[in-house]
């Protein structure tokens, strides 16, 4: 897809073209595998690129369609927000925390290459991301913008964000959660950043009114517990080859999960009325919203 | 000291005054550790707050001095900088790095807690860095200020800066570097951080020309190559007592360091010819350049 050409109307397609557009973005903000370090860099390509669903760059595409942003301002949060997700995973994987050999069907990047490797490649691609943001060409006219996203994914990464949802995660090992803590354990690791991918258009121009924010909000939220719900029904019943890591890892690790709380059909019933209040918010946004509504019932459906 | 109070003359009331200052904060935007998750923030505060020399903020005021810049533009700055500083050493003091149990006279953080906090506490001060830099009401009018800052910041802490020279740094055990990789090693592992420092005044108003950026620039490049010379120097020569960590660690690692490379004689030597030459790059700052050549002496001199 290049960057004057017709949006393709069809889901699928537009899936397709976003995919090559945010792969080819992120391949060129990636130091290539011959700068030095080298090392260094391979391991951050082999972390980022060659899999990954990439939900949260289609994400940010679609709430900019809903917003009519250009999509050429939405290139750089949706790489910057795809290094973090890149980076929050790598250091989750690792020995310390939940020890983890496969992710994406392939070795995590530790296996890959070793520890203090890993541990290096994933503290790179956190500032990658904000230097993309505060050097994208395309951003570089509205530095407004540019400090809204940087917010924006700041606070998404920290220890109220992702970081800090993993934190609660290890912690919640072998004890009892009540069901709060545990959607507030989902609403940091998981929650905010696909927020963040949602919000991102919104920190751009046009800016949208309060109240089409807020939709935005109210919809980001119900689809990132309801995105949750998901990979832990996912882990129970998916097999691995088809998910990409080991199946039951969850439950063999005896962590805190919806379903583990409820049981699968509460689990089941609780995503069904997450999915319909998360499309209710969308109405608003018309034809505009088409996509992110096909996007939000493929990722809150799908099978891996 | 408060905002309105005139600055003392005196060099050391002067760093006095500027480390009560970075001190409050610091203290003012890490989280409370009883905010949950309560072991996270208390691991993020014990890693930057009691203890740490805070030269990179002090170098921020200085430079700030010397260009004119409002004293309440360069809190953010600092702060962000030293949050940045105290994630790289958590990190490079891990097992899987250079396995340190001691840091400031304490046990490193992953020693005071465990390893998986240690590693997620520094993840988290990465993105604080950036919220600070995005958030801070004094420059908030200033958003082209922020973005540079932002991008500032973010490639002096990726792959081609400190994250990167840890990299090389640990590749470079057991093996030999010749004298310009050590240097481009050194440039990146501590330089780039420094260079931030007194580069982050030259991002607030009043931007300076072109060439006092181009001074300042040059004089960051050999105060980063002199301090990190120093170091080598104290890790040899120091007591543990003295410098808060094992003395002969370099040594004991069989890592490249310029005296190793060269004896102690000429790194002495190589240490006073950088500090010459910085200094003169700073005579065109005439009596507001006072205070930073002040802090080059010391830290070019200091013992520990």
């Amino acid at each position: 897809m290049n960057e004057t050409a017709p949006l393709p109307t069809a889901p699928g397609d537009r899936i397709e073209g976003y995919l090559a557009r945010v792969e080819r973005a992120l391949e060129r903000w990636l130091p290539g595998s011959e700068t030095p370090p080298s090392r260094l860099h391979e391991a951050m390509r082999y972390s980022v690129l060659g899999g990954g669903k990439r939900i949260r760059p289609l994400l940010v595409y679609a709430a900019g369609e809903a917003l009519g942003t250009e999509v050429a301002l939405l290139d750089a949060p949706a790489v910057a927000i795809e290094l973090m997700h890149a980076f929050s995973l790598v250091h989750d994987d690792l020995p310390a925390m939940d020890n983890d050999d496969l992710r994406r069907g392939r070795p995590t990047t530790h296996r890959a290459f070793d520890e203090a490797t890993a541990i290096l490649a994933a503290d790179a691609l956190q500032p990658l991301a904000f230097q993309v943001l505060s050097s994208d060409p395309a951003l570089l006219p509205f530095p407004d913008a540019q400090v809204a996203l940087v917010r924006l994914l700041a606070e998404a990464c920290g220890s109220e964000g992702i970081t800090g949802g993993q934190a609660i995660d290890l912690a919640s090992e072998g004890r009892q959660l009540d069901a709060a803590e545990l959607e507030h354990m989902y609403r940091l690791k998981t929650g905010r950043l696909l927020r963040a991918s949602i919000m991102a258009p919104a920190c751009c121009p046009p800016r949208p009114a309060t109240e089409i924010r807020h939709a935005l909000e109210r919809f980001s939220d119900r689809l990132g517990l309801a995105f949750q719900i998901r990979d832990d029904i996912l882990d129970i019943e998916g097999e691995t080859a088809v998910i990409g890591k080991q199946q039951g890892a969850d439950i063999a690790r005896d962590k805190a999960t919806y379903p583990a709380m409820f049981g699968l059909e509460q689990a089941r019933g609780r995503l069904a009325e997450l999915l319909s209040e998360a499309m209710e918010e969308l109405e608003r946004f018309g034809e505009r919203g088409e996509f992110l509504r096909s996007l939000t019932r493929m990722v809150v459906e799908r099978r891996h």
